[in-house]
């Protein structure tokens, strides 16, 4: 059996999450969110971003979630401004044009793109009729390269989306491995005043799935209920979400599980720095980027799974490891160990 | 705390599922539906349905599988005809039209449409490239009033279906509890050998939640997992659908919950009668439809949950009870108590 | 060859614009809407309408108008009111469903529905966030069935839509032959002041196509040339349009135009009752649905061209003729000669 | 009044087209393009492309034929490839996205894709169900910038569609100019044989609007006139398309009319080159992109209309000059005097 490092994804929910649904599994609930766990874990989601004015819904997925926000906020002829690498520009099966939407690309540096980027596609565009207009910035912490917005850059970010009237949609599916690197400095009480509306990922953090949308621009609250349950999102046993989310943040969990990856992810790190593989990109998450000769990744192969990433030339390749909030340290130990070996 | 009889999704799974889950929790699995426990559960299925040529899919949610199918299957001229009251016409937000494609309503009788009925609005139609082309018939069983086809209505609709070109697809999302009626004679192969496509639904027989889509007819099998991602049902931890339709199809576990829910709303009904109440429908399944005083209706609603279906006068209302595998005894003494002391 | 009074788009344009289109063929002028002409014929219709804040955009056909109208004011989760026999529902091969948007189908009356229906309507979804939510109301003047709206009848409809913020737009292909009708009590003015949005057809009233979208409500004015772009109702030689209207509403030709239909169609009428036909429904524009033996229907053919409406019974249909402005009063001769002789 | 260069519809429609609708304007014909005349015209199309199994129809405007085209080609889960520069991708307000496909940009050079770039996009895809799938290359001939694919780019791109089943569509707004070209070797055959579908420009060639559709693949000939109706380009007079198509075919009216846009082109062309003004591109049909510095613009701009195109740097644009079948000798010669003028 492989140890698998690919994802973030590869076994079910944290322990305490599990025995959580069991407690709770023959009570009598009110179906589609409207019980008490996620009325509960709501409000806590509320608190930790310090503003009770924010609505609060817990959907299935992330593709799903993406789609139905951006449906929600975008007519017809407005478009959604991201990175090249962004995830709904190349992950989400054109989720978001199948809704109607055209994702206007911009160029990445490490997966981020900046407040000047958004600015000089507003300007070009400059109110042309025969071309999409953009009103929409969505943008993932952390990226699809494992890279973290600054408080700074994001604030800048925030503020020209002000300027030109664009909503600002941060993407947490990894949120929580965001917040656990050493030089971030964001909390949710900054996100939450910074986007119009972001989400904090479940699945990858510590769930059996679910992700919580949070949001603050009074456009986008108006009938939100109506885009979750149209776009397949309102689970009809909504409860499994609330009480997932509870427990997560309930006894900082969520940030417990995040930091455990984190803090394996940088020793593994370490590790590929020692053995002299450089990386795709520098960063300080959950996901590592090593480029190695293809020979040095067939023999990984044989023990552990990752994920094949980019073709650098005709002997490396940029491969994907993942760590999470399931990762044992034993199987991290036997990993390095394995690197080591290939020198 | 009432007793609740509104749905049939009031609890959480069946503990057995549940137990199942804490069990391989930790085991580390590919995502998206790609594992080994997805492939053994579609294996069951298949062989339940005598056709080992069948794709299985497994997707989180009702509204989404419906829309998934329809729009893998129709092109943007074309629509799907299904009853009025046809769960896609009513409750799903516009799910379907949202995907590009029109609902082509035709008038129920207890929930159910004819061959006749299909047949002459093919005709009607007529080849007018000014109106929606029909391609698709959407029947569900048991319908939203709790009502089945026989083996020779589906039969009928099938080869009406065959004749003119025209998928058939049957939303099963209550399936279990139309196979657990008495006067039920269809079964798992007859379902496969007459629609072009299925499903199975996990959430309201048993699951936490999951659909299981069978897929017989070649041109619909292509590309069917794009769709799945596109509309947001490949969830990422596929496994857990895999095992829970494993848990549901090995050793009954399907047809034991369907049919305790089902023998307990026969009991309820009896009482119903006896109590001299009529029915909205009659029917066989696990949801039923009485006609009662609002004044009985009001002394119910301190004790037990239950849902309002229909105004008939100024003083009387169709409402509707469920029962469902997590039904306890108890609770269905308590409710017929309650009704004979209404009298 | 037959003489054919099947529609009302069987000839081209009305001498007067083919000229005007000559004169000005090869001067030089900016494209998509933006020239002088269209400015003026906007201006002409804005004076007509007696409120000079209205938005006026030329759009090709009636279809499109149509489509780009109602996706211009609906967000996914909404849905527009209409008659079942309305040319959205019956005669768009879906565009309004390609576009996202269910049509909400509620029963017609000889092709009318009241206010009454539109508030019930409203009621019964009453904020269920499973259900498409109203949101606009569409309506055409003349019907489908050739019947009118009376003043109070649509002011009706205006004040409901205004209570419960529906948008209310008006279809009007067939404009001027509703506004010509002897019983008519509408005008220009009324119809600005009651509806949303509303147009003024040109394809079957003289032009060689194009229809003249009027729009009251400020929500519906921002963005809208983006919608007739995207919708492809945006004429690279948009002066086409603009100089068409400015024909048709200079010196009074748009009623000249629909009087003399008008008048024909009555006269046809007469003939019609006096034969002994009765209709399918009573009207007083320019279509005339008698209801007639087949018999007579197939010698009738062999001389005139005209449209099946429905098959009443086993040897009878309802038929529909149609007079424009520029059927002939020979022809009209003719017709009523053949009728007699059918006796 | 300034003489405008600034497109290629700035005039109405070739005189002859005029003189034509004049004379068959009171005729009776039946709608929808069903007519005597636009059978005539789609023979002629046929006969010019040595093809009678083709399909021929006729649309309104351009945007409104990429998007009825391409939905009528793809599934929701299909993209369509073309040059960033493209017209679909830049200049149609997200029509195709609307229609729920994504448009998958390649770089461009000059305006042009290649079949390696293509072969390489398919490649990169891999089968891979969270990527949009690619299923139709579109081009346009000439390009946005003016430039035209040579008979081997343009069976090579063929060659690679047909080993990937990749839909093959060709934008042929400006077609004629294209086909016109002193270095041009493709002919209307060679089109119809390496494209799957593509369509002759009217608007921008002579016509007041209308693009002719040729269909070669019998799976886009499926149906196609349910797109049409659909997306609103289906004309209620639909005569008009026809005889204006056949109007340019008869008599090689259209060649003609390209012969002289092209040749006043050239003409121009050779005098920026003389007054020393680089261009932005090279090329050979009725677009010419010269360099120039801001102030000699302002100088033409008192007396000419002429597009912006690019900003080059803090003291240069890139503008767009075009000429078409209209561009009087005259107006060419002030436009030559005055660029000499500026030295």
């Amino acid at each position: 059996m492989k140890i698998l490092f690919q994802c973030d994804y590869n076994e079910g929910a944290h322990p305490r999450i599990l025995e959580r649904l069991a407690e709770t599994n023959l009570e009598q609930t009110v179906g589609y969110g409207e019980d008490e766990y996620c009325c509960r874990a709501a409000e806590l989601i509320r608190r930790k971003c310090g503003d009770d004015t924010l609505a609060v819904h817990f959907l299935v997925g992330g593709t799903q979630t993406n789609a139905t926000v951006i449906d929600a906020a975008l007519r017809s002829h407005q478009g959604v401004l991201c990175a090249d690498t962004g995830h709904i520009n190349v992950h989400e099966t054109g989720a978001v044009e199948a809704m109607g939407h055209k994702v206007l690309a911009l160029p990445n540096r490490d997966g981020k793109i900046t407040a000047r980027q958004v600015e000089e596609a507003v300007l070009a565009h400059g109110g042309d009729e025969h071309m999409v207009q953009p009103k929409m910035v969505y943008i993932s912490n952390p990226t699809e390269l494992g890279t973290i917005y600054s408080r700074r850059e994001l604030e800048e970010i925030s503020s020209v989306c002000r300027k030109y009237d664009l909503y600002l949609f941060l993407d947490g599916a990894r949120l929580g491995y965001g917040l656990a690197a050493a030089d971030n400095d964001l909390d949710f009480s900054t996100l939450a005043a910074c986007c119009d509306v972001f989400y904090i990922g479940g699945t990858k953090v510590g769930a059996l799935f679910g992700e919580a949308v949070v949001i603050r621009n009074e456009a986008l609250k108006k009938d939100f209920r109506y885009f979750i349950k149209q776009k397949g999102g309102m689970l009809a046993k909504g409860r499994l979400l609330g009480i997932q989310f509870l427990t997560l943040f309930e006894d900082h969990l969520y940030e417990q599980a995040s930091g455990h990856a984190v803090r394996l992810a940088e020793e593994l790190r370490q590790t590929f720095r020692e053995c002299g593989y450089p990386f795709l990109v520098e960063n300080t998450t959950n996901q590592i980027f090593p480029i190695m000769p293809d020979e040095d990744l067939k023999r990984l192969e044989e023990q552990f799974g990752f994920q094949y990433e980019r073709k650098m030339d005709d002997s490396h390749h940029a491969v994907r490891f993942c760590t999470s909030w399931a990762t044992r340290e034993e199987n991290v130990g036997r990993l390095k160990e394995a690197l080591r070996g290939l020198k």
